[in-house]
C-alpha cells in the first residue's frame, strides 16, 4: 500500500523540463532577477512578460544595467538569474523555476517601444530601461509528497 | 479630494524600517538564497527560521558553504542576499525584504543540533549543513496605491 504523507509531510523534489518551467514562469506575472551589484549579490522582485522565448523586464537605469551603450562604468549586458515560483508555505507544495541567461538593454527605439506596451511597470515613474534575458540555463522543480509505502 | 487607485493601478515603494521588515521576514516559512555558484549568479528557494536576529537555512553541502572548514575549493563562509516576500501579482500589494549578510557554516556540534531541532527542512535527505546568516543591510519595500489627487 503507497500512502502520501500530507501536512507536514517531506517532500521530494520532482525536476521540470525546461518546456514546462518556461510556461510556469510566464504563467505567473512576476519574479526576481539576481545580478551582482558593487560586487555584492543582489536581488529584486520585477514583474515580466514572456516574450519570444525572452524573459523582458523594466528596471531604472543603473540599477541592473548602465543607462549608456558607451558606459566603462556600468555594464550594458551582464550575466543574471531570474527566479519565479508559486510555493505554499504552509502546505510545502509548488513549484519554482530559475534561468540563467544575458541581460540586455533593449537600445532600439522601436523594438522598446512596443516591449513598453506589452509591460506596465508596477512602480509609477522611473522604469525606463527595458531588459531583455535570453534563457540559457532553464531549471525548475516541483515540491511532490514522498511515498510512503507501509 | 484624495482617491487611490485600485487595480491595475499605479503603486510607489514605502521603504520599510529595519526591525519591521526582520519582523516580516521572521513571520513567513521561507524565503531565497542568493549567492554566487561557479561565478555565477544563483539563487534557491529554502525554508527558514529567525534565530536571535539571525536567518538560519539548511543546505547540502557544497552548494553554498562547502562542508569542510578547512577546504580550499569551496568558501566556508560567503556574501550572500536573502529575500522574502509575500507579493500578489494580480493586486500588485505586498511587501518584499532583502537582507545582505554573511552566510557562515554552523560547526559547533551542539548548536547545529540545537538549530536543526528549530528547522526541519522541506526536501527529505542530503540538507545536513546548517548556515547562519547574520544581516548587515537589510531593506525592505512595501508597495502602496498612489494617492491622485481629483
Amino acid at each position: 500500500m503507497v500512502m502520501y504523507q500530507n501536512g507536514m509531510g517531506a517532500r521530494r523534489l520532482r525536476e521540470l523540463p525546461a518546456d514546462e518551467a518556461l510556461r510556469l514562469l510566464a504563467g505567473v506575472p512576476f519574479g526576481r532577477i539576481v545580478f551582482t551589484r558593487h560586487a555584492l549579490p543582489a536581488i529584486r522582485p520585477v514583474n515580466h512578460v514572456v516574450v519570444d522565448g525572452a524573459i523582458v523586464i523594466r528596471s531604472s537605469p543603473g540599477t541592473i544595467l548602465s543607462s549608456h551603450l558607451s558606459s566603462y562604468v556600468e555594464p550594458v549586458e551582464a550575466v543574471v538569474a531570474y527566479e519565479a515560483d508559486d510555493l505554499d508555505g504552509y502546505e510545502r507544495l509548488g513549484w519554482s523555476v530559475i534561468i540563467t541567461g544575458v541581460a540586455r538593454l533593449v537600445a532600439e527605439p522601436g523594438e522598446a517601444a512596443r516591449l513598453r506596451d506589452l509591460l506596465t511597470p508596477w512602480v509609477a515613474g522611473e522604469m525606463e530601461q527595458v531588459i531583455r534575458i535570453q534563457p540559457e540555463i532553464v531549471t525548475g522543480f516541483e515540491l511532490v509528497p514522498v511515498a510512503v509505502t507501509a
